[in-house]
């Protein structure tokens, strides 16, 4: 908890930075997916590389380009080491 | 994860280079439909030849054409080998 | 998959061929009306004569007319045979 | 399905030609309203004279006058022998 | 099913015609409030004074003033002998 | 049931006026919380001090403060006494 | 329950005091997160560093940096002590 105040960072900008690199993002229905960040827009629409689908307990899906559509996001996360 | 940051994709270019070309998508209500991609428009309709419609383990059914509106769409992955 | 790419189909465009025509609409919760394409709006509204209702295995109902509105619709189809 | 195409029929002229005539509305939450049409608007709001609720098996009521937020429409259905 | 048309009502004037009259009020959620309507505007928020609030089963609760969020609004309708 | 109509109260006038009084708010979701509001806007997300949550019978937690988000607001209500 | 009011706060105020502070946010799914808020914008996305999710009882994961679309987010409340 920082006592000085730091600029705050834009939403968006954590995808800006996110391209090429490794990010994890759950969508509605439980999902989740991993793989690298090639795209996105305003609306959140990702395009995710080497996309490997986890559904609970459901085994998993790899795709090799996913288009992703923003309304379905509920979060995305730089993997560590990756965000700076 | 490339260390070098290459120019990030448009999400809608994904549709546009996936024309003529098989994809797969997930609808609301985990339906998977897969066929050629025929058209699109900037809401995410997209129109499908050939779609096949996969729900878990209820079968499937044939469409020689479906127009999917963009509301329901989860995600669009391009085929392997098609796409760039 | 064609290697040489046709021009794209824009989604309305299906509406618009599909008048007169059999249709076949997925709605919301699961039922799916069948019948002929009497108009269409940019909301994707539709209306629908002669509209056969079925719900999985609850039988079905018949509609001399039917206005549905576009945010519940998930697809339509064109019959086989009517789509150019 | 006829050969020669006619004008398509706008979707909100279903709604103007059934004033004052009977209509059948589905609401979602598997509600039936039928009851006779006296207003609505461009989101399909409704008014509803004599308007009998009926939800699946549990029974039914009547309202003197019911204003149905049009969200919540799914399909709206002239009666028969009233529609033109 | 009057066979000459009359003007149609729009929808918002049922509110404002039912303004410190009694309504009752479908929401979200299968509950229904009936009270003296207060106010309303054009997304159908509404104010309703001495609301009792009406849940199936569950008993009931009342309130001396509530703001009713015009989103979850599924219909509206006005009490008998209170409607012009 | 008054005779004579008053003038409609604006929905966010009660919102205005409730500025640092009690209010109950219900969530969607089945929550409610009581607390004293300490601001609003016009998408009606709210500013809720010493916030006290009841979801059903699952016991309650308290939030110093809570900014709720006026998409998940099903109802406002003044406590007795509060509202002018 | 002040008897002189104070001038309402705006809530997207609460999120501007609380960068650089802990938060805890309610989103869809009845999943919470707690963490340090590194930015945020008009549509409620959020930046929240090392934020630990809890579901229910299902454990809890720790992410170094999440990015929350605004759309699921149901509630934020500012940390004992870190809320002006």
């Amino acid at each position: 908890m920082g006592k000085i105040a730091s600029t705050p960072i834009k939403p968006l900008e954590i995808l800006r930075k996110s391209i090429d690199k490794n990010i994890m993002v759950e969508v509605r229905g439980s999902k989740l997916y991993s793989g690298v960040l090639e795209g996105y827009d305003v609306y959140m629409n990702l395009v995710i590389k080497n996309a490997q689908e986890t559904l609970g307990q459901k085994g998993s899906n790899v795709f090799q380009r996913l288009l992703v559509r923003g309304d379905n996001v509920i979060f995305v996360s730089p993997s560590l080491g990756d965000a700076s």
